[in-house]
């Protein structure tokens, strides 16, 4: 059967890849994707054939991948995190049938919510929410409206697209709509370049994060009602009991 | 430096964790953890010792943990999963000052939401929610403000802890709430035994899910407004402008 994949690779090195995306792009004979993260899959197969598009030009990436894997190559499209969470496993699916059938095989990565999480320790123990701030593709006022939910029922709420050149104030947007029902004290972190060369990682409060001054290569993470600052990490706790209650459930 | 690693093993088996989690297993020279989580490593590395303590019983398993790494064994916690959502990292991090001090690796791994997602297509491809239906370290009238919230917001959810014997009616209210805001036809999927031997899948309806019968091998799915199904996979599309506009940005 003619196969596609979507892969998945993590955060950036070979080391948070899955034992299963490194397979994938072994067995695949054509790589797919955006050039960033074509150079992340040339670090496990350097000689592997690889096609790429700009950043904006995703329709026509996922395009030529699945009218290659119709022809009878075996492609691998690959995503940085998860092949899922805001990456190009659905725009496959939804243009697959515009060419022959081919089998589609989603591989899960580490997505920068977790990963990222666990440089700053542990601030997603409990619900949490994944929010981009990008506006490309989703109106403002849905994102907006997703953030005062998720801050008005307290959840931990991990920021993709925190920031970038064009969108330098929406941080700060965010923010103050989060102060609508968080505690400016509630314990926020930053985490750049996670799992790639220069990672650097910031703990703060949400009044500090409004005014924080980062780029697109940060992922923000804000805590709940619970989420403290231990030994410099950032932890949320599992439940509401306290931790004396573990053992006695 | 004395040294525990939190250890994230994703789904189940070994093609499910990353290359830094089997590395962190070779590493270790005591395992310890859950005996459902502790057979998962040892299909890795049969022979190293191991530790282990009933579910309950959390706090104990951590403190064995952290007085063994204490006393100058390398040792990993392992979690299934992500180390940090719903897992052991925070407890972790929570109970180090009762020892002496310890270096604290978190080791992230394949969540369910998104080891889940990529069985049933792309159903997290946009803003989502972690929210587990446990009601032993949270009070039922925090899920349920959660459960609210998320839905009359759109985001899609991955519902950790659907179900199990004592709980059969959870998912049923849980339903009920989403159905204030979520249309009952809103697409949803089920996975059970994400990863493991007996992998099964379903998709259907918000209605439908409300009756569905699962246990707590369980992990649950519910689309945005825009989830379809499509070539038999749950899809949830990237933006709100549709996917013509990808290429138009």
């Amino acid at each position: 059967m003619k196969k596609i994949m979507v892969v998945g690779l993590g955060p950036g090195d070979k080391e948070h890849m899955t034992v299963q995306a490194v397979e994938a792009l072994k067995e695949a004979e054509l790589i797919c994707g955006y050039s960033v993260y074509i150079d992340m899959a040339k670090a496990v197969v350097p000689d592997t054939p690889t096609f790429m598009t700009p950043m904006t030009k995703e329709i026509d990436r996922c395009r030529a991948a699945l009218d290659a894997a119709s022809k009878g190559t075996t492609v691998a499209m690959v995503c940085s995190g998860d092949a899922g969470v805001y990456g190009m496993a659905g725009l496959i699916i939804e243009l697959a049938d515009e060419f022959p059938p081919v089998e589609i095989e989603v591989v899960s990565g580490v997505t920068a919510a977790l990963s990222g999480a666990s440089v700053l320790g542990a601030p997603l123990v409990h619900d949490f929410c994944t929010i981009s701030l990008s506006d490309l593709l989703t109106p403002w006022e849905k994102i907006e409206k997703r953030l005062d939910a998720a801050a008005s029922a307290d959840f931990c709420i991990a920021i993709y697209n925190p920031m970038s050149k064009k969108r330098h104030d929406y941080l700060q947007k965010a923010c103050d709509i989060m102060m609508r029902y968080k505690s400016p004290d509630t314990v926020c972190g930053v985490v750049r370049n996670i799992g790639r060369e220069g990672e650097q990682k910031w703990i703060g409060t949400l009044q500090q994060l409004r005014d924080y001054e980062g780029d697109m290569f940060c992922t923000a993470f804000v805590g709940n009602e619970q989420t403290t600052v231990k030994n410099g990490l950032m932890v949320t706790p599992r439940g509401y009991q306290g931790k004396s209650e573990w053992n006695e459930r």
